[in-house]
Protein backbone atom coordinates (compact mmCIF):
# COMPACT_ATOMS: atom_id res chain seq x y z
CA UNK A 1 0.00 0.00 0.00
CA UNK A 2 1.49 3.43 -0.98
CA UNK A 3 -1.16 5.08 -1.49
CA UNK A 4 -0.29 9.21 -1.15
CA UNK A 5 -2.16 11.42 1.16
CA UNK A 6 -4.31 13.53 -0.56
CA UNK A 7 -3.69 17.51 0.85
CA UNK A 8 -7.55 17.53 1.42
CA UNK A 9 -7.32 14.90 3.10
CA UNK A 10 -4.80 16.10 5.50
CA UNK A 11 -6.74 19.17 6.12
CA UNK A 12 -9.81 17.86 6.96
CA UNK A 13 -8.43 15.08 8.86
CA UNK A 14 -6.72 17.50 10.85
CA UNK A 15 -9.75 19.67 11.45
CA UNK A 16 -11.59 16.46 12.30
CA UNK A 17 -9.46 15.37 14.96
CA UNK A 18 -8.09 18.53 16.76
CA UNK A 19 -12.05 19.60 17.16
CA UNK A 20 -12.92 19.27 20.50
CA UNK A 21 -16.82 17.99 20.45
CA UNK A 22 -18.71 17.82 23.89
CA UNK A 23 -22.07 19.49 25.59
CA UNK A 24 -20.22 22.43 26.28
CA UNK A 25 -18.99 23.73 22.52
CA UNK A 26 -21.15 26.30 21.42
CA UNK A 27 -23.96 27.29 19.00
CA UNK A 28 -27.85 26.37 18.77
CA UNK A 29 -30.11 25.20 16.88
CA UNK A 30 -33.80 26.60 15.66
CA UNK A 31 -36.58 24.22 15.29
CA UNK A 32 -39.40 25.56 12.89
CA UNK A 33 -42.50 23.82 11.50
CA UNK A 34 -44.20 25.65 8.89
CA UNK A 35 -46.41 25.36 6.41
CA UNK A 36 -45.01 25.31 2.94
CA UNK A 37 -45.22 28.53 0.74
CA UNK A 38 -42.69 30.89 -1.64
CA UNK A 39 -40.16 32.84 0.14
CA UNK A 40 -40.25 30.96 3.34
CA UNK A 41 -36.42 29.85 3.76
CA UNK A 42 -35.54 33.16 2.82
CA UNK A 43 -37.62 34.83 5.28
CA UNK A 44 -36.38 33.34 7.59
CA UNK A 45 -32.61 33.19 6.56
CA UNK A 46 -32.65 37.20 6.49
CA UNK A 47 -34.40 36.86 10.26
CA UNK A 48 -31.59 34.83 11.11
CA UNK A 49 -28.94 37.16 9.52
CA UNK A 50 -30.99 39.91 11.54
CA UNK A 51 -29.80 38.71 14.54
CA UNK A 52 -26.21 38.72 13.68
CA UNK A 53 -26.16 35.11 13.43
CA UNK A 54 -23.99 32.96 10.91
CA UNK A 55 -25.73 29.53 10.04
CA UNK A 56 -23.38 26.64 9.27
CA UNK A 57 -26.09 23.85 8.50
CA UNK A 58 -29.77 24.28 7.16
CA UNK A 59 -31.94 21.62 6.90
CA UNK A 60 -35.43 21.67 5.47
CA UNK A 61 -37.53 18.80 4.17
CA UNK A 62 -41.41 17.96 3.34
CA UNK A 63 -42.95 15.79 7.18
CA UNK A 64 -44.63 13.36 6.63
CA UNK A 65 -48.21 15.40 6.48
CA UNK A 66 -46.82 17.76 3.89
CA UNK A 67 -45.57 20.24 6.35
CA UNK A 68 -41.89 21.93 5.98
CA UNK A 69 -39.49 21.22 8.73
CA UNK A 70 -36.35 23.04 9.13
CA UNK A 71 -33.32 23.23 11.34
CA UNK A 72 -30.93 26.23 11.28
CA UNK A 73 -27.76 25.52 13.06
CA UNK A 74 -25.34 28.87 14.26
CA UNK A 75 -22.53 28.90 15.52
CA UNK A 76 -23.24 31.16 18.32
CA UNK A 77 -24.31 31.20 22.04
CA UNK A 78 -27.97 31.01 22.46
CA UNK A 79 -29.51 34.33 23.05
CA UNK A 80 -32.80 35.07 24.91
CA UNK A 81 -36.35 34.28 23.60
CA UNK A 82 -36.56 37.20 21.17
CA UNK A 83 -35.09 35.22 18.13
CA UNK A 84 -38.38 32.39 19.05
CA UNK A 85 -40.24 35.42 19.28
CA UNK A 86 -39.68 36.99 15.98
CA UNK A 87 -39.48 33.67 13.79
CA UNK A 88 -42.58 32.86 15.48
CA UNK A 89 -44.45 36.04 13.62
CA UNK A 90 -43.15 34.74 10.03
CA UNK A 91 -46.03 34.55 8.30
CA UNK A 92 -46.51 30.61 7.75
CA UNK A 93 -45.06 29.08 10.89
CA UNK A 94 -46.63 27.00 13.51
CA UNK A 95 -44.36 26.30 15.73
CA UNK A 96 -41.06 27.07 16.84
CA UNK A 97 -38.05 25.67 19.54
CA UNK A 98 -34.59 26.13 20.56
CA UNK A 99 -32.29 23.03 20.04
CA UNK A 100 -28.89 21.68 20.70
CA UNK A 101 -27.40 21.00 17.53
CA UNK A 102 -26.81 17.88 16.09
CA UNK A 103 -22.97 18.11 16.09
CA UNK A 104 -23.69 18.72 20.31
CA UNK A 105 -26.09 15.80 20.30
CA UNK A 106 -24.22 12.80 18.05
CA UNK A 107 -21.21 14.41 17.88
CA UNK A 108 -18.37 13.26 14.64
CA UNK A 109 -19.29 10.41 12.57
CA UNK A 110 -17.95 6.84 12.13
CA UNK A 111 -19.27 5.18 8.84
CA UNK A 112 -19.41 1.91 8.18
CA UNK A 113 -20.24 0.31 4.79
CA UNK A 114 -20.25 -3.28 3.22
CA UNK A 115 -21.92 -6.92 3.94
CA UNK A 116 -24.08 -7.79 6.86
CA UNK A 117 -21.63 -9.88 9.10
CA UNK A 118 -18.70 -7.73 8.80
CA UNK A 119 -20.36 -4.77 9.39
CA UNK A 120 -21.60 -5.75 12.42
CA UNK A 121 -18.70 -6.84 14.02
CA UNK A 122 -16.44 -3.58 12.84
CA UNK A 123 -19.72 -1.39 14.02
CA UNK A 124 -19.94 -3.66 17.33
CA UNK A 125 -16.16 -2.38 18.27
CA UNK A 126 -16.63 0.86 17.31
CA UNK A 127 -19.70 1.37 18.84
CA UNK A 128 -18.29 0.16 22.01
CA UNK A 129 -15.17 2.39 21.59
CA UNK A 130 -17.02 5.40 21.47
CA UNK A 131 -19.07 4.30 24.97
CA UNK A 132 -15.24 5.03 25.91
CA UNK A 133 -14.78 8.29 24.40
CA UNK A 134 -18.31 9.50 24.93
CA UNK A 135 -18.37 8.72 28.50
CA UNK A 136 -14.96 10.84 29.01
CA UNK A 137 -17.06 13.55 27.41
CA UNK A 138 -16.51 13.48 23.77
CA UNK A 139 -18.68 12.86 21.20
CA UNK A 140 -18.60 9.93 18.40
CA UNK A 141 -21.47 7.94 16.92
CA UNK A 142 -21.12 5.03 14.12
CA UNK A 143 -23.82 4.42 11.39
CA UNK A 144 -23.96 1.98 9.19
CA UNK A 145 -25.11 0.43 5.98
CA UNK A 146 -25.56 -3.10 4.86
CA UNK A 147 -25.00 -3.50 1.08
CA UNK A 148 -25.36 -6.01 -1.97
CA UNK A 149 -23.31 -5.47 -5.17
CA UNK A 150 -20.45 -3.33 -6.49
CA UNK A 151 -22.45 -0.52 -8.08
CA UNK A 152 -24.35 -0.49 -4.79
CA UNK A 153 -21.33 0.06 -2.61
CA UNK A 154 -19.54 2.21 -4.83
CA UNK A 155 -22.80 4.85 -4.69
CA UNK A 156 -23.06 4.58 -0.43
CA UNK A 157 -19.55 5.39 -0.65
CA UNK A 158 -19.32 8.30 -2.56
CA UNK A 159 -22.66 9.45 -0.60
CA UNK A 160 -20.56 9.52 2.66
CA UNK A 161 -19.30 13.05 1.18
CA UNK A 162 -22.77 14.32 1.47
CA UNK A 163 -22.84 12.91 5.50
CA UNK A 164 -22.78 15.89 7.56
CA UNK A 165 -20.30 15.12 10.39
CA UNK A 166 -18.88 12.08 8.94
CA UNK A 167 -14.77 11.73 9.82
CA UNK A 168 -14.09 8.48 8.81
CA UNK A 169 -15.36 5.42 6.74
CA UNK A 170 -14.97 1.74 7.09
CA UNK A 171 -15.20 -0.45 4.55
CA UNK A 172 -16.25 -4.49 5.70
CA UNK A 173 -16.13 -6.56 3.36
CA UNK A 174 -14.44 -9.97 1.70
CA UNK A 175 -13.99 -8.42 -1.54
CA UNK A 176 -14.09 -5.14 -3.22
CA UNK A 177 -12.75 -3.44 -6.37
CA UNK A 178 -13.71 -1.79 -9.51
CA UNK A 179 -15.86 0.46 -9.28
CA UNK A 180 -16.00 0.83 -5.46
CA UNK A 181 -12.11 1.34 -5.55
CA UNK A 182 -12.88 4.29 -7.53
CA UNK A 183 -15.55 5.69 -5.40
CA UNK A 184 -13.17 5.33 -2.65
CA UNK A 185 -10.17 7.88 -4.30
CA UNK A 186 -12.83 10.17 -5.22
CA UNK A 187 -14.29 9.97 -1.51
CA UNK A 188 -10.79 10.74 -0.58
CA UNK A 189 -9.71 13.47 -2.74
CA UNK A 190 -12.74 15.51 -3.62
CA UNK A 191 -14.22 15.05 -0.01
CA UNK A 192 -10.76 14.30 2.51
CA UNK A 193 -12.76 11.72 4.19
CA UNK A 194 -10.29 9.09 5.12
CA UNK A 195 -10.95 5.21 4.42
CA UNK A 196 -9.91 1.84 6.67
CA UNK A 197 -10.78 -0.99 4.61
CA UNK A 198 -10.17 -4.60 6.69
CA UNK A 199 -8.23 -7.16 4.95
CA UNK A 200 -10.02 -8.09 1.52
CA UNK A 201 -9.66 -9.41 -1.46
CA UNK A 202 -10.25 -7.16 -4.35
CA UNK A 203 -8.17 -3.54 -4.94
CA UNK A 204 -9.73 -1.48 -2.38
CA UNK A 205 -7.20 -2.34 0.31
CA UNK A 206 -4.75 -0.63 -2.04
CA UNK A 207 -5.85 2.64 -1.87
CA UNK A 208 -7.19 3.16 1.26
CA UNK A 209 -5.14 4.79 4.25
CA UNK A 210 -5.41 2.20 7.04
CA UNK A 211 -5.65 -1.66 6.21
CA UNK A 212 -6.91 -4.00 9.55
CA UNK A 213 -7.61 -7.60 9.72
CA UNK A 214 -9.65 -7.96 12.46
CA UNK A 215 -12.98 -6.39 12.49
CA UNK A 216 -13.88 -5.24 15.98
CA UNK A 217 -10.16 -3.40 16.29
CA UNK A 218 -11.09 -1.65 12.48
CA UNK A 219 -13.84 -0.39 14.68
CA UNK A 220 -11.86 0.87 17.72
CA UNK A 221 -9.33 2.06 15.42
CA UNK A 222 -11.52 4.51 13.06
CA UNK A 223 -12.72 5.76 16.74
CA UNK A 224 -9.31 6.14 17.98
CA UNK A 225 -8.79 8.05 14.58
CA UNK A 226 -11.54 10.85 15.28
CA UNK A 227 -10.92 11.08 19.23
CA UNK A 228 -9.68 14.48 20.20
CA UNK A 229 -8.46 13.01 23.36
CA UNK A 230 -7.21 9.88 21.67
CA UNK A 231 -2.87 10.14 20.40
CA UNK A 232 -3.40 7.78 18.00
CA UNK A 233 -3.18 9.97 14.53
CA UNK A 234 -3.86 8.79 10.72
CA UNK A 235 -0.72 11.17 9.58
CA UNK A 236 1.34 8.94 11.48
CA UNK A 237 0.15 5.80 10.80
CA UNK A 238 -1.37 6.52 7.49
CA UNK A 239 -0.27 3.42 4.85
CA UNK A 240 0.23 0.74 7.52
CA UNK A 241 -1.35 -2.57 7.29
CA UNK A 242 -2.32 -4.20 11.05
CA UNK B 1 -47.57 -1.45 29.13
CA UNK B 2 -51.20 0.35 27.68
CA UNK B 3 -49.28 3.16 26.45
CA UNK B 4 -52.22 4.43 23.50
CA UNK B 5 -50.88 4.92 19.81
CA UNK B 6 -51.36 8.83 19.37
CA UNK B 7 -53.15 9.18 15.36
CA UNK B 8 -49.45 11.41 14.55
CA UNK B 9 -47.57 8.08 14.93
CA UNK B 10 -50.19 5.97 13.47
CA UNK B 11 -50.49 7.63 10.19
CA UNK B 12 -46.69 8.65 9.81
CA UNK B 13 -46.01 4.62 10.67
CA UNK B 14 -48.14 3.62 8.27
CA UNK B 15 -46.47 5.92 5.70
CA UNK B 16 -43.20 4.96 6.32
CA UNK B 17 -44.20 1.10 6.39
CA UNK B 18 -45.81 0.72 3.30
CA UNK B 19 -43.59 3.34 0.88
CA UNK B 20 -41.26 0.78 -1.38
CA UNK B 21 -37.82 2.38 -0.91
CA UNK B 22 -35.33 0.91 -3.39
CA UNK B 23 -33.04 1.64 -5.77
CA UNK B 24 -35.81 2.17 -8.76
CA UNK B 25 -37.68 5.28 -7.22
CA UNK B 26 -37.45 8.03 -8.76
CA UNK B 27 -36.26 11.38 -7.70
CA UNK B 28 -32.39 12.78 -7.46
CA UNK B 29 -30.37 15.31 -5.96
CA UNK B 30 -28.26 18.13 -7.26
CA UNK B 31 -24.65 18.43 -5.06
CA UNK B 32 -23.57 22.06 -5.49
CA UNK B 33 -20.02 23.37 -4.01
CA UNK B 34 -19.68 27.21 -4.17
CA UNK B 35 -18.57 30.35 -2.65
CA UNK B 36 -20.86 31.31 0.14
CA UNK B 37 -22.60 34.54 -0.37
CA UNK B 38 -25.89 36.18 0.11
CA UNK B 39 -28.59 35.27 -2.16
CA UNK B 40 -27.07 31.68 -3.14
CA UNK B 41 -29.59 29.45 -1.91
CA UNK B 42 -32.39 31.86 -3.47
CA UNK B 43 -31.10 31.58 -6.75
CA UNK B 44 -30.64 27.98 -6.67
CA UNK B 45 -34.12 27.40 -5.37
CA UNK B 46 -35.24 29.94 -8.15
CA UNK B 47 -33.19 28.13 -11.18
CA UNK B 48 -35.14 24.61 -9.44
CA UNK B 49 -38.79 25.73 -9.57
CA UNK B 50 -37.96 27.03 -13.08
CA UNK B 51 -37.31 23.41 -14.14
CA UNK B 52 -41.06 22.68 -12.21
CA UNK B 53 -38.90 20.57 -9.56
CA UNK B 54 -40.48 20.45 -6.53
CA UNK B 55 -37.45 19.88 -3.62
CA UNK B 56 -38.56 17.32 -0.54
CA UNK B 57 -35.15 17.88 1.26
CA UNK B 58 -32.60 20.35 0.83
CA UNK B 59 -29.21 20.87 2.87
CA UNK B 60 -26.39 23.58 3.18
CA UNK B 61 -23.93 23.13 5.49
CA UNK B 62 -20.28 25.11 5.37
CA UNK B 63 -17.38 22.58 4.73
CA UNK B 64 -14.24 22.25 6.09
CA UNK B 65 -12.57 25.18 3.99
CA UNK B 66 -15.71 27.25 4.47
CA UNK B 67 -16.78 26.80 0.73
CA UNK B 68 -20.41 26.03 0.93
CA UNK B 69 -21.77 22.55 -0.19
CA UNK B 70 -25.44 22.09 -0.70
CA UNK B 71 -27.83 19.07 -1.65
CA UNK B 72 -31.20 19.27 -3.21
CA UNK B 73 -33.28 16.35 -3.43
CA UNK B 74 -36.03 16.41 -5.75
CA UNK B 75 -39.42 14.26 -6.50
CA UNK B 76 -39.29 13.66 -10.32
CA UNK B 77 -36.99 11.68 -12.66
CA UNK B 78 -33.68 12.71 -13.54
CA UNK B 79 -33.70 15.15 -16.82
CA UNK B 80 -30.84 16.02 -18.87
CA UNK B 81 -27.93 17.95 -18.46
CA UNK B 82 -30.09 21.29 -18.96
CA UNK B 83 -30.14 21.69 -15.07
CA UNK B 84 -26.60 21.15 -14.55
CA UNK B 85 -26.06 23.82 -17.14
CA UNK B 86 -28.29 26.40 -15.34
CA UNK B 87 -26.79 26.10 -12.11
CA UNK B 88 -23.35 26.10 -13.65
CA UNK B 89 -24.17 29.46 -14.65
CA UNK B 90 -25.16 30.43 -11.12
CA UNK B 91 -22.96 33.06 -9.63
CA UNK B 92 -20.19 31.77 -7.55
CA UNK B 93 -20.91 27.98 -8.23
CA UNK B 94 -18.17 25.84 -8.55
CA UNK B 95 -18.94 22.49 -9.10
CA UNK B 96 -22.68 20.92 -9.79
CA UNK B 97 -23.38 17.08 -9.74
CA UNK B 98 -26.68 15.17 -10.13
CA UNK B 99 -26.31 12.49 -7.57
CA UNK B 100 -28.90 9.37 -6.32
CA UNK B 101 -31.04 11.03 -3.35
CA UNK B 102 -29.90 9.93 0.40
CA UNK B 103 -33.79 7.79 0.33
CA UNK B 104 -32.35 5.40 -2.75
CA UNK B 105 -28.54 4.94 -1.08
CA UNK B 106 -29.61 4.77 2.52
CA UNK B 107 -33.28 4.14 2.81
CA UNK B 108 -34.72 4.25 5.84
CA UNK B 109 -33.31 4.39 9.44
CA UNK B 110 -33.29 2.55 12.62
CA UNK B 111 -31.84 4.47 15.66
CA UNK B 112 -30.29 3.10 18.46
CA UNK B 113 -28.96 4.96 21.47
CA UNK B 114 -28.28 3.88 24.69
CA UNK B 115 -24.82 1.88 26.35
CA UNK B 116 -22.27 0.35 24.01
CA UNK B 117 -22.64 -3.25 25.13
CA UNK B 118 -26.14 -3.13 24.66
CA UNK B 119 -26.51 -0.57 21.67
CA UNK B 120 -23.32 -3.24 20.12
CA UNK B 121 -25.72 -6.34 20.59
CA UNK B 122 -29.19 -4.26 19.15
CA UNK B 123 -27.03 -3.30 16.40
CA UNK B 124 -25.80 -6.32 14.94
CA UNK B 125 -29.09 -7.95 15.12
CA UNK B 126 -30.22 -4.63 13.12
CA UNK B 127 -27.46 -4.98 10.72
CA UNK B 128 -27.70 -8.29 9.97
CA UNK B 129 -31.93 -8.77 9.56
CA UNK B 130 -31.40 -4.95 7.10
CA UNK B 131 -28.81 -7.14 5.20
CA UNK B 132 -31.05 -9.62 4.47
CA UNK B 133 -33.72 -7.25 3.54
CA UNK B 134 -31.30 -5.20 1.24
CA UNK B 135 -30.27 -8.02 -0.16
CA UNK B 136 -34.07 -8.62 -1.37
CA UNK B 137 -34.25 -5.17 -2.32
CA UNK B 138 -34.91 -2.54 -0.03
CA UNK B 139 -32.79 -0.18 1.46
CA UNK B 140 -32.85 0.07 5.86
CA UNK B 141 -29.79 1.54 7.81
CA UNK B 142 -28.80 1.40 11.10
CA UNK B 143 -27.48 4.50 13.16
CA UNK B 144 -26.39 4.34 16.50
CA UNK B 145 -25.18 6.64 19.48
CA UNK B 146 -23.53 5.51 22.91
CA UNK B 147 -24.76 7.73 24.84
CA UNK B 148 -23.95 8.17 28.60
CA UNK B 149 -26.23 10.38 31.52
CA UNK B 150 -30.20 10.71 31.99
CA UNK B 151 -30.35 14.49 30.50
CA UNK B 152 -28.17 13.39 27.07
CA UNK B 153 -29.97 10.28 26.64
CA UNK B 154 -33.35 12.47 26.84
CA UNK B 155 -31.10 14.98 24.48
CA UNK B 156 -30.23 12.08 21.84
CA UNK B 157 -33.80 11.17 21.96
CA UNK B 158 -35.53 14.72 21.39
CA UNK B 159 -33.14 15.06 18.65
CA UNK B 160 -34.30 11.61 16.62
CA UNK B 161 -37.40 13.58 15.78
CA UNK B 162 -34.83 16.04 13.81
CA UNK B 163 -33.11 13.27 11.70
CA UNK B 164 -33.95 12.92 7.77
CA UNK B 165 -35.86 9.06 6.87
CA UNK B 166 -35.66 8.34 10.88
CA UNK B 167 -37.93 5.24 10.97
CA UNK B 168 -37.61 3.80 14.35
CA UNK B 169 -35.94 4.13 17.72
CA UNK B 170 -34.35 1.10 19.63
CA UNK B 171 -33.61 2.12 23.31
CA UNK B 172 -30.66 0.37 24.46
CA UNK B 173 -29.75 0.13 28.42
CA UNK B 174 -30.31 -1.15 31.58
CA UNK B 175 -31.88 1.64 33.43
CA UNK B 176 -34.10 4.30 31.67
CA UNK B 177 -36.47 6.43 33.31
CA UNK B 178 -37.47 9.94 34.38
CA UNK B 179 -36.70 12.76 31.66
CA UNK B 180 -36.19 9.95 29.15
CA UNK B 181 -39.72 8.83 29.20
CA UNK B 182 -40.56 12.27 29.18
CA UNK B 183 -38.68 12.75 25.75
CA UNK B 184 -39.99 9.45 24.34
CA UNK B 185 -43.84 10.76 24.64
CA UNK B 186 -42.57 14.03 22.95
CA UNK B 187 -41.02 11.85 20.14
CA UNK B 188 -43.65 9.48 19.79
CA UNK B 189 -46.69 12.40 19.86
CA UNK B 190 -44.77 15.36 18.44
CA UNK B 191 -43.46 13.50 15.45
CA UNK B 192 -44.94 10.23 15.92
CA UNK B 193 -41.92 8.33 15.45
CA UNK B 194 -42.65 4.82 17.27
CA UNK B 195 -40.19 3.60 19.99
CA UNK B 196 -38.85 -0.41 20.71
CA UNK B 197 -37.58 -0.42 24.36
CA UNK B 198 -35.30 -3.38 25.47
CA UNK B 199 -36.67 -4.95 28.62
CA UNK B 200 -35.48 -3.04 31.62
CA UNK B 201 -35.67 -1.01 34.70
CA UNK B 202 -37.57 1.99 34.97
CA UNK B 203 -40.17 3.74 33.65
CA UNK B 204 -39.35 3.94 29.64
CA UNK B 205 -41.22 0.35 29.22
CA UNK B 206 -44.42 1.91 29.86
CA UNK B 207 -44.47 4.05 26.87
CA UNK B 208 -42.42 2.46 24.56
CA UNK B 209 -44.65 1.07 21.38
CA UNK B 210 -43.10 -2.92 21.60
CA UNK B 211 -41.13 -4.51 24.72
CA UNK B 212 -37.84 -6.88 23.65
CA UNK B 213 -36.39 -8.99 26.11
CA UNK B 214 -33.10 -10.25 23.85
CA UNK B 215 -31.13 -7.07 22.28
CA UNK B 216 -30.33 -9.26 19.08
CA UNK B 217 -34.23 -9.64 18.47
CA UNK B 218 -35.36 -6.11 19.19
CA UNK B 219 -32.21 -5.03 16.32
CA UNK B 220 -33.69 -7.74 14.45
CA UNK B 221 -37.62 -6.88 14.89
CA UNK B 222 -36.97 -2.65 13.96
CA UNK B 223 -35.90 -3.76 10.62
CA UNK B 224 -38.98 -6.00 10.14
CA UNK B 225 -41.49 -3.59 11.18
CA UNK B 226 -40.15 -0.86 8.79
CA UNK B 227 -39.77 -2.77 6.00
CA UNK B 228 -42.27 -2.74 2.63
CA UNK B 229 -41.96 -6.71 2.17
CA UNK B 230 -42.11 -7.87 5.72
CA UNK B 231 -45.60 -8.39 7.14
CA UNK B 232 -44.52 -8.03 11.13
CA UNK B 233 -46.81 -4.75 11.98
CA UNK B 234 -46.46 -2.15 14.83
CA UNK B 235 -50.43 -1.84 14.02
CA UNK B 236 -51.02 -5.42 15.19
CA UNK B 237 -48.15 -5.87 17.98
CA UNK B 238 -48.24 -2.56 19.40
CA UNK B 239 -48.48 -2.39 23.12
CA UNK B 240 -46.59 -6.57 23.54
CA UNK B 241 -43.84 -7.45 25.13
CA UNK B 242 -41.37 -10.21 23.73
Amino acid sequence: MSTPLPDRLRQRYLRTKRQPVSQSIPGFALEILAEDRVGLMADVMNLVSSFKLSADFIQSWSDFDDRVHMLIQVREAAGGDEIIEAVQKIKSVEHVQLRPTNLRTYGKRVIVLGGGAQVAAVASGAIVEADRHNIRGELISVDTIAVVGEAEIAQAVRAVGRLHRAGILVLAGALMGGEITEAVTELREMYGIPVVALKMAGSVREVADLVVTDPTEAGVMAVMLLSNIGKFDLLRVHGQEF
